[in-house]
């Protein structure tokens, strides 16, 4: 099949305005590890609302194309390529894989240049590097495979590779969205206990214990601190979590960690949101990370989570708030700001 | 041999004020784990310092024996003990090695309890936990061996463990004292390059050049982070190691270094100097930690490091700056404070 010449995307035309969803053309043909996906479901993650939103200051790449996890069938290959082939049901991520990092897409809107990365994916169709790419069975649930993206993987990839969570440690997650969620049902996978999960929604709180958390607190309710001491008690917390990107929140849980605990720093900063911290427990064994997409390697990570998904050990569907059409997608991000949606929510590319 | 009813031994009576040397009574007897040795050399380490000076603020066990890097021979053992036997040569470390770890001694000083840890080396005599004591050679030069307690493993534990660092890449040192001058010996003997000693007393940076700092910097008669900065070039700077535990140096250090690079702290901050860090670059792998006496491995470290040493492979004579009687130990102090002292003040016990 040959590339269609216009698809339907949603465009980042302005930071802090709703998506604008129309027609932009695509190049004409495929270069070297270039791929041709039709995208059937999108996740939309915390990034690209903070993308929207301009947390990491001025965006120099405007207008363009957005979103990095999906799941989708390959139409075509760009010469080279070789670990995906036409007809192949792929998972569409953002953190490296197999094969050859193409260039990105020359997309076209209006007349100007339209930028997108290596993946983007708020688009029926995308032309994706190849390394963004992890072919999966074709009998695959293709909403759940979106998942696979970056929520399921970062959030795995953040307990198994940064926190590297032990049997009967005691972890705290705050902030319970799509990443956070997974992040709590691996905690739980692995051991952990307790599992804490904090977030200001009650509705995410309530999915979070269905995920496997053991205790939930409302931070806008409660005092977090006291009441994630008050369940410690004398052993201290051994791993703290933070997806919120807060300087107050990061401060929190360097604070309240144990001598050796570790805190690992998942949702990012606003730009010029310093933390201040006593540097000495950092000799002690105290450990200060962030995580880049829980250092996942997709092309491992994703069939053995699959695995699990098939046998029913761990729960994806539950993490599927809302489904809506492109060109809903503005909605979809409102009820994720909202807190509205206590998952994941989908766009679906008819 | 009996223990000693006496020894002369200088103590930390009150902060900010002298060293008091006095006579101090030894107990009677020797408990489970415990080993009397016959201190023949002590180095002086930048931690007394802080013990003088209040680092880490109020200080709770006054009166106290200080000193945790020294050469000694082994008078007697308690019950127990099985890594060390009477008449070994042996370093005195503060970081655990083999054996028991006994319990403090119970000294006792004008009819008071003296405290001390589980060593302390600014005494004639000392009772010492088994898993404070490594045996070496009886030929042994008694001088380098006080450095293998701490000078030397952290310095080189720093550049191995911590750090980690890999053939080429670029090493700033900032502080060039004992520590410091063995952190630049390490980084030479790994193919770091360049290393960049920075200090603000010309004598230190003299003798970190000849322990293998390609560049030295003065950071009181230059602007640091340029003349750094002029050095590395485009490349950026791999690793950034701090000894002098000031917040604008240590973020000076967070900032400089290249995306990946890693900033490792080995100088201790001061009770409230707390450093502003952006934690984004956290997540894309720069590295923020501790160290915590290079993480060495005394019994592990200490044969390798006196082999390379005997072998003529690194230098260690060099760093004995000046030798002065226990009755003196004030002045050695004041050496160091000054800078007087480029390198390691050891303290001889006749």
């Amino acid at each position: 099949m040959s590339i269609p010449k216009t698809m339907k995307a949603a465009i980042l035309v302005e930071q802090h305005k709703p998506l604008v969803v129309d027609e932009v053309e695509l190049p004409s043909s495929l270069d070297v590890g270039q791929v041709l996906v039709k995208v059937h479901y999108s996740g939309i993650c915390g990034s690209q609302i903070g993308e929207i939103d301009g947390a990491k200051g001025e965006d120099k790449f405007l207008p363009h194309l957005l979103g990095h996890e999906a799941s989708g069938s390959v139409v075509a290959t760009g010469p080279g390529v070789k670990h995906v082939k036409e007809g192949d049901t792929v998972v569409m991520h953002w953190r490296k894989g197999l094969g050859i990092e193409g260039a990105p897409p020359q997309y076209r809107w209006r007349g100007q240049k339209l930028n997108a990365g290596w993946i983007a994916t708020f688009n029926e169709y995308a032309i994706v590097a190849e390394n963004r790419l992890t072919s999966i069975p074709t009998d695959s649930n293709l909403q759940v495979a979106a998942l696979f993206g970056c929520a399921v993987t970062t959030g795995f990839g953040v307990i198994e590779n940064n926190a590297k969570v032990r049997i009967g440690e005691s972890v705290v997650v705050f902030g319970a969205g799509g990443v956070g969620l997974n992040i709590v049902q691996a905690a739980a996978l692995v051991g952990a206990y307790p599992v804490i999960a904090v977030d200001v929604f009650d509705n995410r709180l309530a999915l979070a214990k269905e995920m496997g958390a053991t205790h939930c607190i409302n931070a806008k309710t409660q005092d977090a601190q006291k009441a994630i001491e008050a369940i410690v008690g004398n052993q201290g917390l051994d791993v703290f979590i933070d997806n919120t990107g807060q300087p107050t929140i990061m401060e929190l849980g360097y604070q309240i960690t144990k001598a050796q605990g570790r805190v690992t720093l998942v949702g990012v900063p606003r730009k010029g949101n310093n933390i201040g911290i006593f540097s000495l427990p950092l000799h002690f064994g105290k450990v200060l990370s962030g995580s880049h997409g829980g250092e996942s390697v997709p092309h491992e990570d994703i069939p053995r989570y699959q695995n699990l998904f098939n046998a029913g050990r761990i729960k994806l569907n539950e993490l599927l708030t809302e489904v809506l059409p492109l060109d809903d997608i503005n909605t979809a991000i409102d009820h994720m700001r909202s807190g509205q949606a206590s998952g994941r929510c989908l766009i679906r590319m008819d």
